[in-house]
């Protein structure tokens, strides 16, 4: 047997958004214990030029939710990332679990060989198999967003660990 | 087609190794400059529980030869991961993707619905798949510590972007 496209979105969603999701509960929990506003905790950033807090999360949904989207031919959402507090992110996280279900997975799964053109910037493009376009854009800039908006929470204190990074493995 | 689970090995070897090598020259590059010793730079954290900047790479390279090794059912190598420069690392890096060519990718690819005991700590075991464990256990954990080595030489100011993360896409 070997991996469809599909397996690895399913995995993510069942794996990585649940855990996404129980990140910014911790988050929003410590929000409120310490008295800290979910909008100054959300501003965060590992360095000045570097995305807060906030972009990072919505980063992640929009790039599962867009990645799904292209290589299963459905017409690309146009996400307005507009949540200022954990629990609308929360809810956004699962609206974009369960938009996931509206695509194609056959379609995506008989795409692996299909080239497609991904936009880098406002003037580059790569030509990606819809294989490599998973493997290696969407799934390490999938993983980075990720693991810094638990670098972020952890540097601030909210008590998370590698289990809530990981999430429900089985 | 779908994806065998040597093309993800594969992948991570030919992007992900090389971006990490060029994270470390950076910091290499920038503690020379700085005149920081690599030893200090080295023990790096991102929150006093979490472990140093050395342990995440050294980590990242033990999870890709173990894993691919576990798969692949070779022996499980031991590494001693005693480096204390920039430049050992670096070596260190280049030696585990050269290993990686001594395993058999055609039995990890035979062995993606064969199950596996994956200890997780001294006294659990996880069963999983071939596909499950580089899915669900390999992938995340190899990416996390790939991210947090990149935050902490962002964070100490070392000249690196997404570009030197992402690595060679293509």
């Amino acid at each position: 047997m070997s991996t469809k496209l599909s397996t690895i979105f399913n995995s993510l969603r069942s794996q990585q958004l649940p855990a996404l999701v129980g990140l910014l509960e911790h988050g929003g929990r410590f929000a409120e214990e310490e008295g800290i506003k979910d909008e100054e905790l959300l501003e965060l950033r590992l360095t000045d030029d570097m995305h807060p807090l906030r972009w990072q999360v919505q980063t992640v949904l929009e790039l599962i939710l867009r990645s799904a989207a292209r290589v299963s031919e459905a017409e690309l959402p146009s996400l307005e990332l507009t949540e200022a507090s954990f629990d609308d992110i929360i809810v956004r996280a699962k609206a974009v679990s369960e938009t996931l279900d509206d695509y194609d997975f056959n379609r995506m799964d008989a795409n692996a060989d299909k080239e497609f053109e991904i936009p880098i910037g406002p003037d580059a493009k790569l030509t990606l198999t819809g294989q490599d376009y998973v493997l290696k854009f969407f799934l390490p800039n999938f993983y980075f967003h990720l693991t810094t908006t638990y670098a972020l929470l952890r540097q601030q204190g909210v008590p998370i660990g590698k289990l809530q990074y990981m999430g429900p493995v089985v």
